[in-house]
């Protein structure tokens, strides 16, 4: 999956996956944002993401088997993307960073409210996004 | 802290400070495996970090708060490294990529029980952990 890790510590192993700028903004704006499709990855993105950068992290992530690419049924141009399993696994990761985010970066105050919302919703919380997730993402 | 951050999302924020392949594992190499001294960290680094990129990463972290450089009281010459609060309560940012990558990376055996262990653990366990890392780098 990944050619030569640096070790096999299950910390660095992810992060070599997931530990750049960019990868967990894209997770992010598909969980939360229900973005499926790259226009609206790309158009929406608060970050302004780069079309080449989120081209070359939607297509690692397929790789990695975190997200899976499809034809999407009602529009026959378009590609839709999907998170599978192991992705919808990351929830608690992300709401641990919202969480920290919200209390120790300078964040706005609607920003801070959402940020302390996911992070306060705790693991119940999170399996119920977890399970709303699963029913629209790893349906056929 | 951050000079024109890309987005006020503290999951945005957070990447812009933590979001690269070597920061949080300097912190993990801090948390737990207690090296607090340049060498440890560069001799001990399972993933052999390059001298240049601990340096550099070491001096963002002092200057985002996340650690605190110091004269080290028992070796005149050397500089000992401190996490601060901020960082410490990244535990289980820390706990949650390691219950991921152990379940869903190709981890070896010991790493996985380390992994699960550390996951396992929940709030209670890094509630301790966190109470130890204060009295050991919080102390004047």
């Amino acid at each position: 999956m990944i050619e030569s890790p640096r070790s096999n510590c299950p910390i660095n192993l992810t992060l070599e996956i997931l530990g750049d700028k960019w990868t967990l903004l894209i997770i992010r704006d598909m969980m939360f944002g229900d973005r499926r499709h790259f226009r609206e990855l790309l158009l929406n993105s608060e970050e302004h993401i780069a079309s080449n950068i989120l081209a070359d992290r939607l297509r690692r992530l397929v790789e990695q088997g975190l997200i899976v690419k499809a034809n999407d049924p009602s529009h026959k141009q378009k590609s839709i993307y999907s998170l599978t399993e192991k992705c919808i696994q990351l929830v608690p990761v992300l709401a641990h960073l919202a969480g920290w985010g919200s209390q120790h970066m300078p964040v706005t105050e609607e920003f801070r409210i959402r940020g302390r919302q996911l992070a306060d919703a705790g693991p119940e919380g999170w399996n119920r996004l977890m399970e709303h997730l699963r029913q629209t993402h790893l349906e056929e």
